[in-house]
This record gives structure tokens, sequence and C-alpha cells, in this order.
């Protein structure tokens, strides 16, 4: 990390050019989707790491509500989640989660972060444990560890708005897909924008069907996948399917 | 309140100016914000404080479902709920909420009423109590009192359609945000029309997601926010941010 | 009823003119408001006493699904549920619930049948019982009666298909506004087009948090509106103003 | 099947022909119905047995979400599941479901195949069981088996990708008309398109509703359709009338 920081130092000092228009128009159209299937509402941030230098940069948009970022809105950033662009306007106070994470996860190429509402009771009802209901969630087979911000920072505003409270969270999710943020909500990975898409709308589309089903056995008992089920089906073409479904759909109706 | 009423009756001798534009379009707006996420269906309402004379008078639309206001609709109010202006059209006949939540209290500029479903549960079920469960309704950490108007007017129609039952509200709502209303509805109150309708938006939110976590505890605990965490997430750049996207959002679809 | 049915076939041998535009209109824009809401889906219908001879006809659409009924679509019916006009047309075969309650209740004006699904469990749950949550459900607090079609027709296709199964509902439905139909739906009644759809609404979105409440309670008690307190406020001005919203709804969306 | 087979190898060796117009456009409508009421999402694919040979031919979509689906992209398959068109283009995985079920229903003209949410629960949560709530689900009414794909394949990604597979689930759905897929989906059959599109949205209907009347029945007793009821209540007008609807509504917006 201290190899990183220096690296970043001297990055910083160079004029940053333009991102490529294909990570662009992911990015803009992630923060799209994931507002429209309501990972994020108001809150809520997506990262990619950056194609000329994905070991030392990454991009997210500036603070805005998802729904309204823009290709102009994308913000270039240090592994230290400092702007190296857009230094004149507010910056998202949770980056470090971005940025922590990329730090400890070189496989990582993109992070989702959200608040979305079927995932809190995960993380908030003593026991409870998110766990594959079906095979569009296999990548919750390896598990779904839950932080907890007092362990790292005590009594906090819950907002991981430090390099230590992020390095806590990304060593929390350690080699997993999905971690779940008590009395928060929850951050995501993937090996590309469309595969940290895909695990966060799965990942609460599976929190929904979980929770019914508890509800069903009464206190009984419900049939997971398999770890062997989940390790297999966590494979093939479902993101590059559900993505284009999307795309199709952000392009017709704006 | 004596010279509360007696300034009022003075006031309403003189011939009213018109509001400021920006208070009318933003109680306008929030009409609308508050219909469209279902805080409010064809009953609620909003009021602010008249910016040109604060202390004692309010604004609100008249008797009308709030996702028809206009601005031609807002009527002022003196704070005995007295309307000063559209005194030909019907009022809302649960003014009193508003008028005496302002004359208690002095911090309050902006007062929400609505049946939000959601919320209805936490106020009729025994022994249910609305917590924080994510630093976005840290608000809610200060405690959630339920208004009971038996005990101030027996048994009612339930509507606050005089000044003493209103009084009674106010006086449960202490100096709390939120106040749930048995068999009927909340009240929440904010520093500003957007701190309100965010209050409204978010307390409902959190009843969804407490529901579905005790639900998924099946009986056992769900650990909501301590008292520091919530009164130290209740701060930050949540509200503006909301209404941003909330404006943006309304703009784009009428 | 006999002197009904002689009445009913001299009426028929008149050629019938069209009904009232009003009432027409305000039919078409009930099957739209019902269909919007999810009251009913492809199924369901509702009638009204037809204002040219109250006593021994009631209006209501041809066999469609209520979303695409238009004013040409509107049938005049005797009480015995003959059709005097669309004689080459396919026929609603529930149309004896709303023949036969006109006969039993003269204050009846208006009657909707639906299969809304959330008032489905409380007419098959053992023990369950629709009771009113808020002041917008005071109809409510008369109480729910269910109805068993096998006490009146054995094993059937659960159709209210003849006048016999029909009158059975009446009787069932009594003195009171709402019928629940175990394994089928409900059936509301109103003084207008206006109250009836009000009440199938309303009804629908009582079972909602009453269902919510339950399961909050886990087992425990839910407050619902006293007797008195019911009685109050099913009354006043909510009917009017949430036909307002709605027919401004469906006009502004087609 | 040895015939079968031995035929669909004949008329691999012809140029098929188009499909007929109506069975293409049924085909697309259903695809988009399916979409637009969450029967599927990005997942899950409807066929029909080919009229111009529907004892050794089946028209499905390629490899396509269903909401992308056009006529041109509908394929024809011999029973095997061998596409005899559009051989250039990728196939859905799971195609063997439909072909083996041809090949044991006789009966069945339509198979629609789905991850509807609520229907998961049911599969998953041990001793649960869907059940005829109401007359629109009288085809539940016979019973809705369970498939285990751990009893014909071990540990398995979850998918129906191999002829086996497709026989063993055709086996275990009978001659019913819905089977549930363990931690995966369910599969309906009809008679015709719109009556295997009609199974599946009340089908997921069914769930629904089920799932909240043993909620608020806290374990007690639910009071389903009897058999006999089941078996009358499914038969009439319902699959017209409800497809009439949707039709409507896929025209009138796209």
């Amino acid at each position: 990390m201290a190899a990183n920081t220096a690296r970043s130092k001297t990055v910083r000092s160079k004029t940053p050019t333009r991102p490529s228009k294909i990570q662009l128009d992911d990015l803009v159209l992630a923060n799209k989707i994931l507002f429209r299937f309501n990972v994020v509402d108001a809150f809520g941030h997506i990262s990619v790491r950056d194609d000329r230098d994905p070991k030392n940069r990454y991009l997210m948009a500036r603070h805005l509500p998802p729904g309204m970022v823009t290709a102009k809105d994308i913000v270039t950033f240090d592994m230290d989640s400092n702007p190296l662009t857009h230094t004149d306007k507010a910056q998202m106070s949770e980056r470090f989660i971005h940025g922590e994470i990329y730090k400890l996860r070189p496989d990582v190429i993109s992070v989702v972060h959200c608040h979305a509402r079927p995932l809190i009771p995960f993380g908030t009802a003593k026991g409870a444990k998110l766990r594959p209901m079906t095979h569009m969630c296999g990548f919750l087979g390896c598990g779904v560890p839950i932080y907890e911000i007092r362990d790292a920072g005590g009594m906090t505003d819950m907002l991981v708005r430090t390099a230590p409270l992020g390095k806590a969270l990304a060593e929390t999710l350690g080699d997993k897909t999905v971690v779940l943020m008590r009395g928060h909500g929850a951050t995501m990975v993937g090996e590309s924008i469309q595969e940290a898409v895909f695990r966060a709308v799965y990942a609460m589309d599976n929190a929904v069907v979980q929770m019914q089903a508890h509800a069903l056995a009464i206190g009984g008992e419900v049939e997971f996948l398999s770890d062997e089920e989940a390790a297999k089906s966590s494979r093939g073409r479902n993101v590059p399917r559900a993505w284009s479904l999307w795309k199709h759909q952000m392009t017709a109706r704006g």
C-alpha cells in the first residue's frame, strides 16, 4: 500500500486524460440500472478500476444521486480515494469503501455500495444469514459476512468515511462477493461492472425470496443450494444476458 | 399563545400579500413528492411557516388531494389555523395539527401529516416500537411517541379537528421528530420543507424494513442503531441530496 | 320480489332508451379506477341502479375485463339479472350477485364484485377477521361476514351463477357494507358508485395493513377502531375527495 | 421416442418453411406478457408445438431475454431439442425442459419455464405445498409436485441442460399442470399458449396470496378449494378473457 500511495502521488502530478468511452458509458448505465431496480435510491455508488491504470486508479461519480449521473460527472480517484479530477466538486464521503477494497482484492474490477432495502434485515436480525435460494445467486454460496462498524470505529455516524474504516470493511469482505453492513446496507464486488451490478440486483432479489421462504417454513427448514451447487451455478451466461436486457430497457425508456 | 392569537387577529385585518415564490414552489413540489412516494394518497397535507411572518402564519393547501395542489391553492393561516386567504374555499379539517405544533415548537418550520401505510402497524400493534434501522433514519433515535386520541377526546371520528386535539398531539410529539397516531397515521416535523419530507419518506421506509427484520428474527432480537449512532447519523448532506433527486424526478415526469 | 319480477317483465317489453350520460361516464370511470388500483384484474365488475328506473333496473358492463369497458358496453339488466339490451352479447355469469343484492337492500345503489388479492386471506385463514385499522375504513366496523358457497350450493365451481346463490350471498351480506367470499373474493356495496369504489379500494388497503399489524404483533393484540370510532369515522368528505383525485389521475393518463 | 427421433432427423433434412403468423404473433406476445407481469425477468422461456408438425416440432425463441423477443427470433426445434433453424445462434441451454415434456405429454401444446419469485419459497420451504386459494387456480387442485434435480443429476449447476434431466422433470410433472423446481423455479403446461401463460401468471398470484394466508393464520389452518371445487373451477371462460386484456395492454403500451 505504501507503494500504491507513492505511485498515486506521481500520477496526480500528471494531467489525467479522459477515461475510455466504453467505461464511461458502462458506468453511467450501471448507475441508471441500479437506480431503476431500487438497488440504490438517492444514495449509493458504483466504481470501476480505470482501464488506463487499473492498479492505481478507479472511476466513480462525484457526490450525486446515481439516477442523475452523466459521463461528465465521473471522477478519477487514486487508490487512497483522493480525487484526481473534479477537485472543485463535493465527493462521496464513503469513497474509501472502493479504494480500500481495490487495494486488498486485485481480482475485483468493480464495487457497488448500496442501501438496498431487502438486504438490511439480514444485517440486523440476530442469527439471520443470507444464503443462495436459487442458481441465480450461486455467488452467495461462499458466505456473506456482516461488517460491524462498532468493531472498527466504535460509535460512529455509520459512514465509512476514512481509510481505516474502509480497510476494515475490505477485510471483513475477505475473498467473498458480498458483505452486509449492519444498520447501513451492503457492498458487492465483481470482475466487471456488469457482474457487480448483477450481484447487487440478484442479492437483493434473493433476500426477498429468502425472507418469504423462512416465513412460509414458520421456523422450519429451508433448503438452500449446497456449496457445490452454488459454486457450479455461479458461472455461465447469466451476467451478459441480464445486462443485455437492462441496457435495452434503459435505452427504450431513457 | 394568547399573544400569538392577538397578533394573528391584527394580521388578519391587513390584506395578506402573496407568499414568496420559493416557498410556494417548494410547498407544491413537496405535495407532489409525498404523493409520488405514497406517503400520502388522496389524504394528508404539508405546511410551512410563512417566511413573511414565521411566528404568526403558516402556509398549507386548501382542502384538496396533495397530488392536485398548485401554487394558487396555497392558503395562509394564522396560528389558530384560521384561513387568512381562500376564505370562500373548504379547508383541511385537521389543520389544527399544524398550527398547534408551530405554537409549541419554535424550532419546527414544516409539518407533514399522512396516513403512510407502513407506519399504521407501529401505531396499532401492541408493544411495537418504531426504531432506527439504518443511518438514514437517525432522526427516529430520539424516540417515536404514539398519540392516543381517546386520551384527549374520548370516542371520536379520529380526526384532529379542534385546537385542543391538536394541542394534545403537539404535546405527545414533544421534542421528537415523528409522532404516530393510533388508528390514523403519523405526523412528522422538520427544520425545513425538505427535512420534513425526507423524514416522512424515510420513516415509512424504515417501517417496511423493520417489519421485515422482526419477521426474519422470528421473535428474536433486531439490532437497531444505538442512541449515539442515531444522534450522529441524523446530520449531514442526506436531505439536500435526496431533495435534488426528487426535484429532478418530478420535473422530468411532471 | 314477486312484484319486482312482474314489473321487470313489463319493462322488458318496452324499448329501453339510453342510460343517463352521467351514470355511463361514472360507471366507465369506476371500471377504470378499480382496474388501475388492482381491485380487479381481468375479472370483477361494478353495477349501479339505473337512474331511469332504480327499483327495477341496474346497469353493468357486458362480459369484458373492467379495464376495457367503454360506455357502449354498458348493459341494462332487470332485477332478475336478465339483460334488456346487448342480448346478442355474452354477459357476466355472476350478475346475480348484483341483482339479488339490489332486491334485498333498497339502500344500496352500487355493487362491486372483485378478487382483490389482499382480501382473499381474510376469507380463507381460519379465525381471521377483517377489522378497521384506521378511520378511512370505518365502514368495516359494522362487521365483515364471510360467504361460504358450500352452505348454499355444495361443491360448485365457486361462481355465483344462479339467483339462489346470489340470494344466499345477499343474505350473508345482510345490512353490512362488505362480504368476503371464501376461496373467491369479495363484494362491497355503497349508496353511490363513488362510495362502492371507495370501499373496495380501502377495504383492500385495510387488509394489507392489518396483515402487517398482526405479523408485527407476533400473535399479540392489535388495537382496532372501536365500534363507536368506526361508526363516527365512516361519514364525512372522504369519498368525494378520493374520487376527485382518481378522476384526475384517470384523465391525466387515459 | 425412438420413432420421434428418427422422424425429426428426416424433418431436419428438409428446408423448414416459416411457422404460421398466428403462432409467431401469439408466441411473441406471450413472451411480452410473461415479462410484463414478472413471471420471467431476463430468464425464462415459453414454447409451443409447431402447428405445421405438432408431433415432431416445437417453436421457442433463441437465447434471449423474453422481453426482447421478436418474430424473427423464433426457432424451430425437433423433439430432441435440436434447433432446425437459427443454427448459427446460441440456444437456450434448458430447451430440454420443453422437448421432453412434449414427448411424454401429447395433450400439452405449450410449456412455460420461469423463475417467478413467489413460487421459489414453495419449492424450498420444507413442508410447504402450493394449493388452490381461489377458483382462478383450480388447475393447482390436481397437486403440484416438486422436482429435486439432485435425484436425477446429483450436484449440478441446477440447469436442466440435458435430455435425461429434462425427462426426469417431465416425469415429475406427470399428468399435472405445474411442477416446482427446488432452488430454481417452475414449469407449467397448457393446451394452448394462452392457457400456459394464464397458469404461469395465476400460479404466481396464488403463491403470493397463499403465503399471506398462512402468515395470517399464524400456523393455523387455511381453507383451500376442495378437489371437487378445484376440478370444477378449472374450466370456463377465464383464459380467453384474461388473454384479451393482456393483449389489449401490450398493444396499448408497446
